[in-house]
């Protein structure tokens, strides 16, 4: 299992855009078979700030991810939407180890 | 819904002895009716790197969790292992909005 925290300024003027695109992005990401956890969330003391907290099953699930077309159209949708390059940062899991807490 | 991402960066030669206090509380921790979700990962990158992703029902399970005593353990058996002080990132939720995916 594989864990990346994508972290996302926006604009402020493209805030709502960013969410809409994002919800629906995340809507076909979690009925992937190899998604695990896609957590969309915004920084309580900056509405411009989001972090994505996405969790695949295995390298496997997050090529193919990228291979889909919801993901290629967010990518596509929100590249004029961020105020910088977005940032993913990759983690390994400690806790929880048992793979039905995911 | 809360999620608060905690940083932590930790001194080289504390790294098992971290892992090891953060196994303990995050097993205390996710027994406590107020807690949703409480991942403990590493940087895939940075090994010293960790970050503990929390999520609780409201600010009184917030506020309960910081007077447990595994929380109050974990955290001065921590604070010599801590390269520099930790930082929380408090998050508002967008997706999952339904409840039963936390």
């Amino acid at each position: 299992m594989i864990v990346t925290c994508v972290y996302v300024h926006v604009k402020s003027d493209a805030v709502d855009k960013f969410i809409n695109e994002t919800i629906t992005n995340h809507r076909k990401t979690v009925q992937e078979p190899g998604n695990l956890r896609f957590d969309f969330i915004q920084q309580a003391d900056d509405p411009c700030s989001f972090m994505l907290y996405e969790v695949f099953e295995d390298e496997k699930a997050v090529a193919d991810h990228k291979e889909t077309s919801h993901y290629l159209t967010w990518r596509d949708n929100v590249a004029n939407l961020m105020a910088e390059t977005r940032k993913g940062v990759r983690y390994k899991i400690i806790e929880p180890s048992d793979r039905t807490r995911w």
